[in-house]
């Protein structure tokens, strides 16, 4: 007997990728942010996000619009961390026999609004009861055009760590929420987080990025997978790392690290990604002529050692991880 | 308030209908077996399918691997509903962390099993805690060759009602289940059902064939679902359904009637179908010759009345609906 919770979610997923088959069609399988396959000699996206009362979300903190948006933006964000463009999604959603209505209907307009800002569409699903609290997986389907998508895999040693948007509002959101402070800037951070679909295209059409990642698990964990764990390591310089004036305010106000938020804290739904230091302030400059997101470089990979380092120091796998 | 309990599940799914935008790349959206979307000007089926514990199957009862297996067939049925071809699927999960990494690795090896039998695979998803009970939801993506799919919509008054398979078998399985009964084979057709593809895409190329839906709620009320509610009505002749000798074997013994499990037990997974009289034999002998898999005519549409009748006696909506 070897519980869960004793090998983890990537424990888990390892296990699972030993069984799972492969085929010529199959480009990339279990272990990236999406699949990728190929049909009619084009290559999709396909990925799928469960959303779990009491573990992702609280009913008593957000409306229902709000948890359908974020379940929907957390799909979304896997299209959108491959450079893909999402085109169709499906929904499944099991609730109790008690729900009203009118909050399943509430989570559907969420999911709606968030998916077509996205510029994909919601075309069906499955609905069915559950013994005990809401469960929503949303599936998306998306193009990659050209066939340029980025997986995780690609960095080298001496690439630098590029990171688009504010990290950490998300987290300080959530902590304000749980401990009843005041901060509409931060909680509405974590309601309603945008999927960069429009920036991963574009950082995907950038012939010197080389891989990329969606923050869900938080910064350090995250930029850990794109050292292709155990071949290379990354170096986070937290000082290059803009705080957000709002985050800056809410840890003055009640004494906390807003570092502790902007790299452990997770949810940002943020892109960090690996480029060829030869290019980067060419490729940022254009980049930020072209979008209004923030994008910053963070760090730096070095086949030097294993891991993650934050100044200088190693971590310990930060970051949420399902099962532990 | 109104909760999902008063509505039932075909009661949400026409708010949700409401909810959802259409676009032309949407051929056919919520309400059919499958999604059917324009993709690189090809049509592809997309569906998902929740399967929960304690509402879909109980641990009890089955084998992680026999869970799998059925969650997958139950996804990949409503593929083979609309005649197509399933590609590829995703599978989210949720389960309790102190879930046997062995029983999830079961479930794995069922899942992708049934899905290799169907000829597609799995080609990733998402693992993630529940706080109680374990919830599978199986996407999959299709193809429809030549364009040419079966909907539920398609029927006139004067075509036959066909239908695959011999019915009720898992019904009874799971009363055995319930009841403690033995009943192998029965057991057996309850846990490993089988997707129709080859003979749903076999049907979806029959030009009499006019439209069509996998029996997952019971055949009273799949079978209502092709009369387009409100506009066709069709008469069931059961007598024409010849009865499983195993199923009459086991209903004799327990002085139970085969008809209740055949018209209304659900989760056969086979197929039925409205096809024009006239070139029915025809058709049907082909099948036979094609396949092993049974075949009947079972029933006609009319217009002269509404909803399902069952040897002339209106019946009040049967088989299995979530929410109720």
């Amino acid at each position: 007997m070897t519980e869960l919770s004793r090998i983890g979610e990537f424990g888990l997923i390892e296990r699972i990728a030993r069984i799972l088959p492969g085929a010529p069609t199959v480009i990339e399988g279990i272990g990236d942010d999406c699949a990728v396959v190929r049909v009619f000699d084009r290559l999709m996206l396909l990925s799928c996000d469960m959303f779990v009362e009491d573990v992702h979300f609280r009913r008593a903190y957000a409306s229902p619009q709000d948890i359908g948006w974020k379940a929907a933006t957390s799909a979304l964000s896997d299209v959108a961390a491959m450079g893909g463009t999402p085109l169709f999604s499906l929904v499944s959603l099991a609730c109790p026999v008690t729900t009203d209505s009118a909050y399943v209907e509430g989570l559907y307009h969420g999911l709606t609004d968030a998916t077509g800002q996205a510029g994909a569409i919601v075309v069906g699903g499955d609905t069915t009861m559950s013994p005990a609290g809401i469960f929503i997986d949303v599936t998306v389907v998306g193009e990659v055009i050209g066939n340029r998508y980025l997986s995780r895999r690609g960095a080298q040693s001496g690439d630098l760590l590029g990171v688009t948007g504010r990290l950490g509002l998300s987290a300080a959101g959530l902590w304000a929420l749980d401990n009843g402070k005041n901060a509409p800037v931060l909680v509405m951070a974590h309601h309603r987080p945008t999927a960069r679909i429009s920036e991963g295209l574009w950082l995907s059409g950038c012939p010197h990025v080389k891989s990329m990642i969606d923050i869900s698990d938080g910064f350090v964990q995250d930029a850990g997978h794109l050292t292709e764990p155990g071949r290379l390591g990354v170096e986070i310089e937290p000082d290059t790392l803009p705080v957000d004036p709002n985050l800056r305010q809410f840890c003055l106000e009640y004494e906390l690290d807003p570092l502790d938020f902007m790299l452990t804290g997770g949810e940002d739904y943020e892109l960090a990604f690996a480029i060829r230091p030869e290019d980067t302030d060419d490729c940022l400059g254009m980049f930020r002529r072209e979008f209004r997101t923030p994008i910053h470089i963070a760090g730096r990979f070095t086949s030097a050692w294993r891991g993650v380092r934050v100044a200088g120091r190693p971590t310990s796998p930060g970051g949420y991880e399902h099962f532990r």
